[in-house]
């Protein structure tokens, strides 16, 4: 009798569930690897989505990074797109499947799963919120949707104003010549797509339920972010909460706010996402922060033989200790990786997130890592802030630009908690070395003494990390 | 009777004395603290002279931080240019002063000294090497010199094109078009001068005695910096030893080689520098590695209330914990500010260096921290180098370029030894979070955890740190 191959199935083709099919066949060439997608596509960049809209990236096929017949041919991955897992039977260990294009439904078994089912857009129950054009930004079909939604209405637009060249203005032409999107959420999706949609040249408010936009970052990054936005001419209503939309025809046409009412030809909701983990529930596997599948360090849930990885899965914070919910691309890839690797019999571990984020909002480059002061204070962790402003470059050397950097320390201790940037360039990648000094659980007075590089083009001669380290030490003395 | 004020003296105003200056007023402000300079400038940036020849910094008064009147007024600090020490007299706690403007002798008495007399050009005893114009380039002064002989050819040329119109081209005119640069030494220095020199439009020849340029790094960086070095119509002669100059007049008109002669106008002689510790060594300083000043964590040198700190000083290597000689501004400015704090009797500590150096090339970013393999295989550390290529920004995002990443790992530990980079972005800010690791001692397996931010403008979701650390550490398995 032929003995069957070992097969680990992965639900879900995105970031975590292809990099754990692809790690998994990589140490064990031998195992049956099926990769289980709802959707047409696998493998893609979610981060970019906002640059194809913006058509900064003319061809979604450019977000693609393995495509279902790469998987197979180069990896050796078996790809099942329109595949929607809706049941996983640990008992038997099996999963059902719907696949959306035969219109049937099938089991499967496993010997080692892996759940990679993301996380979905929060939809708040807002009176209305199911109008059309109401779009989340998610996948990348949402991605192509609302690219789509806008090129048609441009082609309608160029139509018209070809017609009214012949005399017959429509009343489309006279009613408006712009397109108005309201975004609902300033996080990083929704400020991305301000910038998305300006660049299309779109009418763009943003209604921001908060103080700020960006959560829970520092006031002296926010201030920055916002005056930016007001300059590229965002519409931004801060402390506005949202009650409802109202329509015509079943589409969406007001938006209806604490501050009044907001034309809409179409809105993007962007208030966050919440873990994809109903399959998980359903199954009985545990669920911890934030209704997020819980994982130890080798991405092992509460069922054996049963794993879990990226936006659906928790992970343990490097700077508290505790677990927290963090979706990010970064993230999901490494979970992904370290759960295939599980999976396929090697007991690899994935050590925690600092945080880390970074985000362009037109000139501006917006950085995080580690806690945000509001984060330490919940966490009860006695800290202070420390803010400074460096420069990009040497004195004298042409076009340098202010850095703003928000460090947050630990009150008796010194340990960096976490730390903020902004600036118009040298931001993005100095994040990374506080999430490194975050890593090896550094002091501000070890931030102080690190040998950073220095020529006149790239920072100053005392870089702008170090000036803000000493001053957070200057603080600490005076305390 | 009144007791007279303790007194620190520093010797030498650039980098790491007007720190001290600085840091020891600022602890101890009842301190007095005399500052000698013998040069007419103190407190400016070597490191943007080369972008003050290019022009790009109209005026060297924006390389001046601290002016010696701000010095005196708004720091406290009484600031003596044209002051040279020439000897130290330990016993009698004395500094012998010679006053250039004044052209008379002084002695002045110290409790506490800094010693800041940075480095000086080597200057080989090439035939010829007198000749006028062939330049260093250290001070200031040096960078006035050479811009200075640029805007007067200029000028002339200008003068004799203006006369042509008028029908009498000039001999000068007839023989050449462009002003003929050598520069000995293809360093940081060297390098700079090369774009320096061809953004004024001259001829510019590169002569490197080695077979790479940027000395000691890996080939995987320097091939890169090579082509761009041709590229950009640099003339580059690697392996060719100067053997001599010839001159016209007292003034240099050819560089003799092994590969032949090279006409030149001028040449600029970077062969590296060396320690100016000829004071202390005169005052029975101890001094190590290269001839430095031999200096404790503190900054203490041999005898008691003698401070060195800066190009004049050794440091200790975070990675060997052995000391070594790596003269950089970055380093001058720490050792600085913590020995004009222990000379104001605050124990602070100078923690070493990792050799973090950048610079600019033409359009690309040639960075370092750490070992390089030529430099750990001297230390007998055994170890490998692991290469890859990695990209600027997301797949399908515009205009991302390629960045080559080597790491010199330890071969049993992994621990990382040493990083080098080259790109047309994200380079020179990326090394600051190996330099970090470095600091904390991070393997190469630490090194793939970091939790770095991402966003497709900036990085990969795997950022290249991360793919080269998932590169070294498969290679670690194999071996």
């Amino acid at each position: 009798m032929e003995s069957r191959r070992e097969r680990l199935v992965v639900i879900g083709g995105v970031a975590a569930g292809m990099s754990a099919a692809s790690a998994s066949k990589r140490i064990r060439p031998e195992m049956e690897v099926l990769l289980l997608e709802k959707s047409p596509f696998i493998s893609y960049g979610v981060c970019s989505i906002p640059y194809y809209i913006s058509d900064e990236i003319k061809d979604y096929h450019d977000l693609i990074a393995v495509t279902p017949e790469a998987a197979q041919n180069e990896r050796g991955v078996f790809v099942r797109t329109l595949h929607e897992a809706t049941a996983i039977l640990p008992d038997t260990k099996e999963v059902l499947v719907r696949c959306h294009d035969k219109k049937k439904d099938e089991r499967t078994t496993f010997d080692k799963l892996v759940i990679a089912t993301g996380a979905v857009p929060i939809k708040p129950p807002f009176p209305g919120v199911d109008l059309k054009h109401i779009f989340a930004l998610r996948t990348l079909e949402d991605g192509v949707l609302i690219k789509k939604y806008i090129d048609d209405w441009e082609g309608r637009q160029a139509g018209a104003e070809a017609d009214e060249s012949l005399r017959v203005r429509s009343a489309l032409v006279e009613r408006q010549d712009r397109l108005r999107a309201v975004i609902v959420g300033g996080g990083y999706i929704g400020l991305e797509m301000c910038e998305s949609l300006r660049k299309r040249g779109l009418d763009v408010t943003l209604v921001e339920k908060m103080d700020r936009v960006l959560g829970t970052m520092d006031q002296s990054v926010t201030d920055f972010v916002e005056e930016t936005l007001k300059r590229e001419g965002i519409k931004l209503f801060k402390e506005t909460s949202v009650l409802g939309f109202e329509g015509s025809g079943g589409t969406v046409s007001e938006v209806l706010t604490g501050q009044g009412k907001f034309q809409a030809d179409f809105v993007i909701l962007a208030v966050g996402v919440r873990p994809e983990s109903t399959l998980a529930e359903a199954a009985g596997i545990a669920l911890g922060v934030n209704k997020a599948i819980t994982v130890d360090e080798h991405m092992r849930t509460s069922l054996p033989a049963i794993f879990a990885a990226g936006d659906c899965a928790d992970a343990l914070s490097i700077v508290t200790g505790k677990k927290v919910y963090i979706p990010l691309g970064t993230t999901a890839n490494k979970q992904g990786r370290v759960a295939g690797e599980n999976a396929a019999g090697r007991e690899t571990v994935f050590e925690g997130v600092a945080g880390t984020a970074q985000t362009k909002v037109f000139d501006l480059e917006v950085a995080r890592t580690g806690l945000t002061s509001l984060e330490a204070e919940r966490e009860r962790i006695p800290h202070f802030v420390s803010t400074i402003q460096g420069r990009s470059r040497a004195k004298g050397y042409p076009a340098g630009k202010p850095i703003t950097i928000t460090y947050v320390v630990e009150e008796d201790t010194g340990r960096l908690l976490g730390a903020q940037m902004v600036g118009q360039e040298g931001v993005a990648h100095r994040i990374d070395t506080l999430a490194t000094a975050l890593y090896a659980r550094m002091t501000v007075e070890d931030v102080a003494r690190l040998d950073l590089g220095y020529a006149p083009p790239f920072a100053t001669v005392w870089d702008p990390i170090l000036i803000a380290a000493n001053v957070a030490l200057k603080k600490m003395d005076r305390r």
